[in-house]
Parts: C-alpha cells; sequence; structure tokens
C-alpha cells in the first residue's frame, strides 16, 4: 500500500507542472498534492493488478482520478457550497489563491486530467484509452459526479415537501447522493483499472460493483466520522453536518444503524473480491471497520 | 450560414436534456441554448465542408465547442470574475439559478461537451475521435483557454511592475491573452473540423492559423464594440473595460489603431482562405470590418 501511495505522490508531483500565469498552476498542484491517503488511485492500480495487468499503463489514469478528487474539493469548498475554510489540515484553496483562481484551478482540472491519460498512456491501444476517457467524463458530468453534489446542495435547504424531493424520498435521495457524490470516483478508478487490465465484462462489472459499496460504506464512515472524530484527526471543520442540517445517514438513521450498514456494506465486498486476495483492498476494509467502532 | 445556424440551434436543443436534479439540467441548458451567431460551431462546419467532409460527422464537435464556449461565458460571468449580471440580453446564469449552481453548471459543460463527441460521433474512427478530444481538453484547460482567462484577471490589478508581469510587457501579455482566451475556441473549431475532414497536415495547420488570426481580430472588435455600442446591440453591460482599467488592444493603442489592427488581420486571414471561395467565411469577415467603421 505505502509503496502504492509513494509511486502516486512521485508521478501526481511529476504531472502538476509550473508555468505561466504562475498562480493558476499553483493553485492546482497546492490541491492535487495535498498530503493523502490516495485511495482512489490506489484503488485503481490494485483492480488493474489483481486482474493480471501491469499497473504502469494505470498509473496516469489513477493520477487522473486524484485530480478529479481534487478538483472536487476545490469547488466544493468555495464561499457559494460549503464554504470550508480548512482540508487536509491546511487552509482551502481559495483562502489561499482567491476565489477566481479556485474556480478556475478546478475548471482546468477537469480538462487536464484526461489530457494526462492521453498523453502518458503510452501503451494502451486507442480504443482502450477513449473507454477510459468516456468513463471519466461521464463520472466527472451531469449524470454523476456534477448531479450528486447538486443533490447534496438542493437537499440542504427547505426543498422538502413531506419527505419528498423532485419525487424521491430522503432515503432514496441520500443513496442517489453516496452513489453520484461519493461511490463515482471509486467505481471510476476500480472500473478503469479492470479495463486498463484488459479485463473481460464480468470483472469489470464486479469492480464496478466493489466501487458503488465500497463508495456508499466511505461516505457513512465519513459521516460517521463527522459526529466522533476531532479537527486534528481529520483535518477539516467537525460537527458541520449536523450543525447545518445536512442529509447524511447519521442524521437521517443515527449512529448505530450507520455503524451497522458499513459493517453490512463491506461484508458485501469481501464476498465478492475475497478470490483475489489482496493485502491491499483487505487492509483498506478493515481499517474503515476499526476507525467506527 | 443562416442554414448551419438553425442546425446546431437544433441539435443543442437535442443534446441538452432534462433530468435529475432539474436545476442543474435547466441552467447548463439555459446559457448553453440563448440565442448567439453560434460562430465557433458554424466555423467548424464549414472547415470541415470546405476540406471535403460531411458536415455531419462534424455536428456533435460544432456543438460541443458552443456548450465549452457557453461554459466559459458562466464562470466568466460568476461575482468572482468579471461579476456580469446579463449575457445576451438575459440575466446571466448565476443571476437565475445562484452561484453554486453556476459553478457546477460549468463544471459539468467542461465533461459533457467530450461525452457528446464520444457518443455522437457514430461513423468516425476512434483515432480520429481521440485526437479531437486531445485536442479539446488541451484548448479547455491550462495551457490556453484557463490559463487565457487567468492573465485577463491578473492583468486587470496592480500586478505590472515596470510594464512587466511575470516576464511580459503589456503587449506581450494582451497577445497571450487574446491567443488563449478568444483564438482558442476559434482555433478548436476550425482545426477539429479540418481533423474530421481528414485533412492533412498542412490544411490542419492553416485552419489553425486561420483560428488564430481570426481569434485576434475578433477580440479587438470586441473590445471595439465595448467603446462604440450600447447595451441593446450587445446584450451585456458597456464600457466595463475602460471603467475597470482592463487591459485591452483599445485602452493599449487606441481606438484607430485598433481598427487597423482588425483591417490587418483580416486581410492576412483572407490570403490564407480566399482559395476556398467560401461565402460563410467571408460573410463573417465582412460583418466584422463593417461594423466597426
Amino acid at each position: 500500500m505505502n509503496k502504492y501511495i509513494e509511486l502516486v505522490d512521485k508521478k501526481l508531483d511529476e504531472y502538476m507542472k509550473d508555468g505561466y500565469p504562475a498562480d493558476i498552476f499553483k493553485s492546482m498542484k497546492y490541491t492535487v498534492t495535498l498530503p493523502g491517503k490516495r485511495l482512489r488511485p490506489v484503488m485503481c492500480l490494485e483492480a488493474c493488478k489483481v486482474l493480471g495487468g501491469n499497473i504502469e499503463e494505470a498509473i496516469p489514469t489513477a493520477c487522473a482520478i486524484e485530480m478529479l478528487h481534487a478538483q472536487s474539493l476545490i469547488h466544493d469548498d468555495l464561499p457559494c457550497m460549503d464554504n470550508d475554510d480548512f482540508r487536509r489540515g491546511k487552509p482551502s484553496n481559495h483562502k489561499v489563491f482567491g476565489e477566481a483562481i479556485a474556480v478556475l484551478a478546478g475548471d482546468a482540472l477537469i480538462s487536464y486530467a484526461p489530457q494526462i491519460i492521453i498523453e502518458k498512456s503510452k501503451n494502451l491501444s486507442s480504443d482502450t484509452i477513449l473507454k477510459v476517457i468516456h468513463e471519466y467524463v461521464n463520472a466527472a458530468g451531469v449524470y454523476q459526479l456534477i448531479g450528486g453534489q447538486v443533490a447534496d446542495i438542493l437537499s440542504e435547504g427547505n426543498n422538502w415537501i413531506n419527505d419528498n424531493f423532485e419525487g424521491k424520498t430522503k432515503e432514496e435521495t441520500l443513496h442517489f447522493i453516496h452513489t453520484n457524490k461519493t461511490a463515482v470516483l471509486f467505481k471510476l478508478a476500480l472500473k478503469t483499472g479492470a479495463i486498463i487490465a484488459g479485463g473481460n465484462n464480468e470483472q469489470i462489472q464486479e469492480m464496478e460493483q466493489f466501487g458503488q459499496k465500497f463508495g456508499c460504506a466511505f461516505q457513512i464512515y465519513d459521516d460517521i466520522m463527522d459526529e466522533i472524530s476531532t479537527f486534528e484527526e481529520l483535518g477539516k471543520t467537525i460537527g458541520k453536518d449536523r450543525e447545518a442540517g445536512k442529509l447524511t445517514y447519521v442524521t437521517l438513521f443515527g449512529l448505530d444503524k450507520a455503524r451497522q450498514k458499513v459493517h453490512e456494506l463491506i461484508n458485501e465486498i469481501h464476498s465478492i473480491i475475497d478470490k483475489y486476495n489482496s493485502d491491499i483492498f483487505n487492509s483498506i476494509l478493515s481499517k474503515i471497520e476499526t476507525k467506527i467502532n
């Protein structure tokens, strides 16, 4: 796991160049290279490896997904969105570079990520690269990541009429948000890892299912931590969800049911991936189960 | 020309769907379908046609470029950027949908445009689509469109030390902004039209040169109109550039030199493209020359 993280950090550092005008390159690099667990790229590389692929070929895509993740953090933290001043223990992008540059750094990352995939995936066929790019743009766009973020923002306010927002109950809306705001990047990472490895349709679908369940587990874990953790541990403002009356699994069903749901999802994931005997996948899953208890 | 505009409008309407959550789809569609001259998509289709291509095959790309253009308008108008309340005579996106949705609609369009290229270009090879996508992401990103917008924003303030900003004089900075903020989308349109037509390298390069010169002429024309036109004619706030002490060809060299420069650039364009006898290209060029006089 640490070997993968080091590799991803090294490559991210290599891909995030300086340039003119200096501020925009610095701003992009600032958030992309903030120390992090690199869960998404690590899972992309590991999916590629367990399906018999060469992880070298998955590195540009793995790093591109981390860039898209950073993009979503930069824009989520903006004053007009979650208005968060800290991220991973450091001032948010717009606190350092100003709002205009933060908006543009996010914009730039959305295009820079696929540019890296196209320019650095030297040994992949045009067909494979195009498949990966198609997954990427679909995930990054209105049908997934953006749709999830919008549902998250709108469900925070007073848009509920008798437990109904645009035809969905709170539970359905929550599932939509978890699927599209959080699970999307894990699905993208695992699925593209499988595509790059040359996995068959069944394997690609399994990796997608893994990503879906993991994303939901991870979001509920994140919401639990927002209740029980500290600023020092998480590096971001704590207890904001409850204060904002935000729709989360914890605010909707309580801590106990939330913990139970995470364990259920992780059991389901084990039944999909245990055949691969992946220490890395197992270690990621067990860390989450330990932390919420 | 009107036939092309109708075709583009019809296809944009078809591509910009409704969906859940409703607001984000409405917001994207709102700015993309604002009535406009559709210069970029028209030039993409015409480049494809004069080089012997089938314009049907260029339609998804032509529309994608209009989406990217709309994206740049939505984000440029934000309070943290140019803070403009009107666009094409209508309230700006963030005035209708709020800042958060406007930021996310722009984000979504950056990915939606290449998604349309990939999903709707049915008769193009993977190699050609990938080439077009590569041009798109490079144009949309930090090396071109975003870099140009950042230089534009930063050059407005007090970042000048003895006519120097990050190693460039005002004239050099202006050229960088015109090339990367404005010419980029015309270059992208003409170049991808040529690629889709199967043009040779020389033809692709000529179309790129045309786009470069046209973009510069168009930006100077736009800055002249900001001085001499009315809100009714342009559909946006007038005289803001001078008020903001913005760096433009007009504020730097005066109206007369600006007019002269536009005529020079258009003469240079004619020497590149007159061999194609394109009524559409000629009509676009002559309209600009007429309006500034």
